[in-house]
């Protein structure tokens, strides 16, 4: 496997299609998984194991995987909240979990229906359960940089929470812009605080374009030293309580301004440029990322 | 006037109109003047003396100067490119002169209709001419980070050009990423280059958002020490270059990010995004910023 400097790990699968209108047959997802893994993306988060009433874009999570090929160093992500998500995401055959607490109460109740500190009670149980079926696991603290109901969440919050998360270690932590509000400051203090709580925890970040501050924040996180972020081809994601700004940071537009940057992630800029173009067939909507429409720089030869 | 700590242009009614299809009345013009300087900007790039016939949407410059109030301490700035053009400016009442050389000669050529060596030597003559008529004067120095002929610029020519200017220096130096094909890494590495040839010079930038880098571009400017920044209200502009692509950075995706980050700008958010939406009337297509869509974070109470 090509060296990297920098590991982007495509979450359109999950994070971004759970936020389209737009229901994809598990086709069209088992193409867009196929045409990250062409593009050279090594780790996935290929569709969470949720209640499919809740979420039913997720519907058919074991139907996804089993259509799936599997590429030896390949990272397949399941999002699970619950043991039984594990355990689904185990039978399914995915070997990466990835398991999620938000930063604020309010959010957190919304979003899992438990107060933050019995989430925090569940993550030391499935960490356990991962574990002992050989999963890679990694934890994403939500609404790390602002909350869509309780306003600014201090850093020192979501140190809090990496505090607790660590008497369970997981192999990666990462710090989520849910809502697409942060700015470069608040990504370097909170990723200092961090790296000083946990040293040798390799962290990663998950930003959304929702406010322009997207990859000013992927920067941000790599001068601080991050070496994984997540991105989502053609942007695509939206975010629910911004009802019409963008998603998740488009990974063309990650790739481009990395590769420029003299980072290499070892993701083919055209590749994931023309992938964010046919997405944009099934979801019913024109590619809205900045590089789908400018594409990239200098022109090829 | 407050204090502030990095003070934004707004360019949207030269460099942004300048490149939309939709010709504005003067009156219109006018507004988008008024509704900026109401926000609390108080530098803008008013209009250009150019060639009507090369620049229609310019073709009012006088008619609109005529239209404006003159607050006290606002800089109204005037583009141009010859001595003709800066004594129509200076007739009309502009206060700053903005004086442009691209850092390709192909480009410059495209642009100015001469080498760079002969609008260097229009520079010595003008920069005189300007400051004779008391005119603060800044030089804009074009496709400082890439070229849409020549490709790669590197900082080396560009910093020759600014060595070439300093024989008669300018009150301001700005570099523009023209095209919108800039990286941080880049505009740090400039900016250094910059500062060391001349550590008195104040320094501007101006970035496009062509490719999702304006707002990482931005906050690299900061963190090299620059402390003024073009924007256009609602990122109004375009690319000509890369036809689908966002224009300007948006003065409102700018604030919020600075104001986020604890730099005062002066420059009041929702005015911005309020004039951000009353310009797409005008210009006859939806507003198009992050901010406009998403608004600020936190929301007002």
């Amino acid at each position: 496997m090509a060296q990297v400097d920098v590991e982007i790990i495509e979450v359109s699968p999950r994070d971004g299609l759970q936020n389209e209108k737009a229901l994809l047959a598990t086709a069209d997802k088992a193409e867009l998984v196929n045409r990250a893994l062409a593009a050279g993306l090594r780790r996935l988060e290929v569709t969470s194991f949720v209640n499919p009433k809740r979420v039913p874009q997720m519907a058919d999570a074991e139907a996804l995987m089993a259509k799936l090929e599997r590429p030896e160093n390949v990272g397949f992500i399941g999002l699970a909240l619950n043991q039984r998500g594990v355990d689904r995401a185990i039978t399914a055959g995915c070997n990466e979990l990835n398991f999620v607490v938000v930063a604020t109460e309010t959010f957190n109740q919304r979003n899992q229906g438990v107060p933050v500190a019995e989430t925090l009670s569940t993550w030391a149980a499935i960490s356990e359960q991962a574990r002992a079926a050989g999963l890679r696991i990694s934890v994403t603290i939500g609404a790390s940089f602002g909350c869509p109901f309780e306003g600014e969440v201090p850093a020192s919050r979501v140190l809090q929470i990496v505090e607790a998360l660590l008497a369970h270690p997981p192999d990666e932590l990462a710090f989520a812009d849910t809502i697409g509000c942060g700015v470069p400051t608040q990504v370097k203090t909170l990723l200092a605080g961090a790296a000083a709580l946990a040293p040798d925890m390799r962290l990663r970040c998950h930003f959304h374009d929702t406010r322009g501050t997207g990859l000013a924040n992927v920067a941000a996180a790599i001068d601080a030293g991050v070496h994984a972020i997540d991105a989502s081809i053609g942007g695509i994601g939206g975010c629910p309580f911004a009802p019409n700004a963008t998603g998740n940071v488009a990974t063309e537009n990650v790739v481009y301004m990395l590769e420029r940057m003299g980072l290499r992630t070892g993701v083919n800029l055209d590749e994931v440029i023309a992938a964010a173009h046919w997405i944009a067939g099934p979801l019913g909507k024109p590619a809205a990322s900045a590089l789908s429409r400018a594409r990239g720089f200098p022109p090829a030869a």
